[in-house]
C-alpha cells in the first residue's frame, strides 16, 4: 500500500521531464549543452527559486544530460538541497578573482560544453551593478539562442501547473472579495488594499499550511488586491502608479488581484462603481462586458490568437469605440505575470490546450474613467475553462455609498 | 520675491544635468546618440517611472541633445507629461506590424542615430514574452556599451539623492521600530511584518502627503520591515525565503527594513534575540558588531573599497571565524537595492564622496544562527555619514519573552 500526499508543488518528475524536452531540443540542434541565467527559466527547469542579484547564478546541462548549478558560496547549501542537480560548483563572492565567468568557463569545459551551445544570454546580464565579459569571450563557445524554444514550452501548462493557477485564482478571489467589501467613501486605497491583501495572505498561509511557497520573486510573497491608482479619473491611464487616493462617491474603480502559488500567477481585475453609475458609464461598462464576452467566445483550440483580437477590434470599430482603445485583448500568464503569446491581431500563434490567457479588452475615457475586467482562462481540448469566477455583472460591482 | 517649496523629488534641472553628462560622454566617444531600455537608467535620466513589460520602452538622445521617448500607445500621455522630453513616438501595441523595433529604427534614423551609437543593450531585452530582432539587425547602427559609464555616474549620489536616501532611512527606521515592538513569542512573522510595514507606510504617506512617489518598480510601493525567513536556524541561510514561521523563545532573528523614496532605497538590518542569548550567541553578536565597526572605521574617501573588506577578512581570520563567513562586507545602494561598487577584497574602486554603501559583514552558524547588522553610510569629504541610526547594541536588540 502506498500513501501519497496531495501536492501543489511541481514534482521532481515533472521538472525532469522538462529537462528531457530541453535536452532533446539541444541534441536536435546539435548543441553541446545549454546555460540558463534567467530566474524564471531556472525555476521552470529545476524548481530552484532565488532572487537574482549581481552574484551570477546559472543552470548548466550538458548534451549528455548532466545537470549542474553554478552559484556563489552564499547559495551552495540551497542549491545542494535540490535533488535534480548532479553537480554544484561555486565561486566565493562577486566580485571575485578570477572573475566568476572564468570559473564558470572552467566548469562548462569539464562538462563538455564547447563550440555551439544553447543559452538565454551570452554571459550573465549586467544587473544590480554586475559587470563581466561575455561567456564567448572567456570560453570556447558560441551561444545560440534557445529562448524561443523555452518560451514555447512554458506557454503550454501541465495539469500540475493548472492546479497552481487554479489555487492562485482562489486566493486572488478572496483578496478581491475583501477589497470590494472594505472599499467605502473616505477610505484610502492603501488602507483598503493592505487590509484585503493581508487578510487574504494570512488565510492562504493558514489554509495551505507551512508547505506553502510563493516563489514570486520580487513580484510578491502573498495574495494581493488593490487599485494601482486606477481610481476615478486616473482609471483612464491603464498602468498608472498608485498614490494613496481616498475614495469619493462617483469614482470608477479598476482593481487587480492575484496570489503567487509556487511561482504561478493568475489575474483577476474588475471595474467597480462607487455609487450608481451614470448612463454613459453604464453604456461603457456594458460595451466592456460584451467585448470580454466576444473575446471569450472566440477562444478555442486550433485557432490563431489574432482571431480573438480581430473580433474584439471589429466590435470596437462597429460601435465607434476606437478612440477609447488602448491595448490588445490579453496575454498568457504563468511564472511571469505577462507571457507570450498574446491575444493580439498580429500574433498568429495557434491557441492550444494548456495555454492560459488573461482576457481583458478595455475602454478608457478621460471623462468617464477606465473600464476593464480581466479573467484568467485556459484553452481546453474543446473550448475554454474559466479559471477566475468573480461576479462580472454591474449590479454585483456597484458599491453602496 | 520667490517662494519655493521644499522638494524631495529630483528636479528637472538635475535630470538635465545628468543628460548633459551622458551627452558629453557620447560626444567624447564619437557616438551618434544613445538608446537606453533599462528602467532604472530611464528613471535616472528622465524621471520617467514605469514597470517594464513585453511592450518595449526606450529613451533616445541624439548627439545634438534631442531627447525622445519611444513607448506603446498605452504610455503616450504618461510620456508626454514629462517636461524633459522633446519628442514622444509610439507604436500601437506589442506585437505590432511592423514590429516596434522597425518603428524605433525609423525614429532614430530621423534623429540622426546611425553608425556607432551608445546603448545599454542591442535591442529590447526578451522579457515577459517579448521577442524581437537586435536593433543592429533592423537599423544601420552598431551598439557600443555605455553601461559602465552610467553605473559609474549613478554610484556618486548628489545632495538631492542623499536627501531621498535619508528620507528612506527614516521610514525604514519607523518600520523597524514597529517590527521589533510587535515581535513576540507565538506571533507569526507574516502578521508582524504586515502590521509594521502597513503602519509605517501609512505614516509615511500621511507625513509626506499626496506628492509622495515610491517609484520602486516591483521592489515596493511603501515602507517595509520583515524577516525574509531569517529566523532561528534559518537565520544561517543569508537570503533564505520567508515561510510564515512563528516566533519561539531563543530565536535569533535577522531583520530587514527600507522604504522607496522617489526610487531610492536605503538598507537597515539588525540581529535580534528573542530572550536572553546564550554565551556563544553573545560572542558571535559581539564579533559581528566589531566587524561592522572595523568596516565603518576603514571607510574614507580616496581609499579603495577592497581595503575595507580586507580589514574585515583579517579580523575573521585572526579570530578563526572564516568557517562562518559567507559574503563580502557591503554594496552600494540607490535606485537599485544592490549596486556596485562593492566592499569586496577584489573591488579596487576608490571610495568617493557621495558613494552610499551598506555595511554588513555577517557570521552564519548552522547551530547558533545568523548574525548581521546592515547600516547605510555615505562617504563624505573627510569620512562617512551614518544615514541609518537604529540602535546596534545587544541590550537594545534583546526582546523580552
Amino acid at each position: 500500500m502506498t500513501i501519497t500526499t496531495t501536492q501543489l508543488k511541481i514534482s521532481d518528475a515533472e521538472h525532469l521531464g522538462r529537462c528531457d524536452q530541453l535536452l532533446s531540443h539541444i541534441q536536435a540542434e546539435k548543441l553541446n549543452g545549454v546555460i540558463l541565467y534567467d530566474r524564471d527559466y531556472i525555476l521552470y527547469y529545476t524548481g530552484f527559486s532565488f532572487v537574482p542579484t549581481e552574484r551570477p547564478i546559472a543552470f548548466v546541462m550538458s548534451a549528455k544530460g548532466e545537470r549542474a548549478m553554478f552559484v556563489p558560496r552564499l547559495e551552495v547549501e540551497h542549491a545542494k538541497a535540490n535533488a535534480l542537480i548532479d553537480r554544484v560548483d561555486n565561486y566565493l563572492e562577486y566580485p571575485d578573482n578570477p572573475h566568476p565567468m572564468m570559473i564558470l568557463a572552467e566548469m562548462i569545459k569539464e562538462m563538455g560544453l564547447t563550440g555551439r551551445i544553447g543559452g538565454d544570454n551570452d554571459g550573465y546580464p549586467w544587473i544590480l551593478g554586475y559587470r563581466g565579459p561575455l561567456l564567448s569571450e572567456v570560453a570556447d563557445v558560441t551561444v545560440c539562442a534557445v529562448r524561443a524554444f523555452i518560451e514555447d514550452r512554458m506557454a503550454i501548462k501541465s495539469e500540475a501547473e493548472l492546479n497552481c493557477l487554479r489555487e492562485s485564482c482562489k486566493w486572488g478571489n478572496i483578496a478581491h472579495m475583501l477589497l470590494q467589501q472594505y472599499t467605502v467613501v473616505g477610505a484610502s486605497e492603501t488602507e483598503v488594499a493592505q487590509r484585503a491583501s493581508n487578510e487574504a495572505t494570512l488565510a492562504m498561509y493558514n489554509a495551505i499550511g507551512p508547505i506553502y511557497r510563493a516563489y514570486g520573486g520580487l513580484t510578491g510573497s502573498g495574495a494581493f488586491a488593490g487599485y494601482r491608482g486606477q481610481i476615478g479619473r486616473n482609471a483612464s491611464i491603464p498602468h498608472s502608479l498608485a498614490n494613496n487616493i481616498r475614495f469619493q462617491a462617483g469614482d470608477v474603480l479598476v482593481t487587480g488581484a492575484s496570489a503567487p502559488v509556487w511561482g504561478y500567477f493568475s489575474e483577476l481585475e474588475r471595474t467597480m462603481f462607487l455609487g450608481k453609475p451614470s448612463d454613459d458609464q453604464r453604456r461603457f461598462f456594458d460595451h466592456m462586458v460584451t467585448l470580454q464576452d466576444t473575446a471569450l467566445g472566440a477562444m478555442e483550440p486550433g485557432k490563431p490568437c489574432s482571431e480573438v483580437d480581430k473580433e474584439v477590434r471589429a466590435y470596437f470599430e462597429k460601435h465607434e469605440l476606437m478612440p477609447y482603445w488602448r491595448h490588445h485583448s490579453g496575454h498568457t500568464i504563468g511564472l511571469r505575470y505577462h507571457e507570450g503569446p498574446y491575444l493580439d491581431r498580429y500574433d498568429t500563434t495557434e491557441m492550444q490546450p494548456g495555454m492560459v490567457f488573461t482576457v481583458e479588452p478595455g475602454l478608457y475615457s478621460p471623462t468617464l474613467g477606465g473600464f476593464r475586467h480581466s479573467d484568467t482562462a485556459v484553452i481546453t481540448e474543446n473550448g475554454i475553462e474559466m479559471m477566475t469566477y468573480y461576479p462580472r455583472d454591474i449590479d454585483s460591482l456597484t458599491l453602496p455609498i
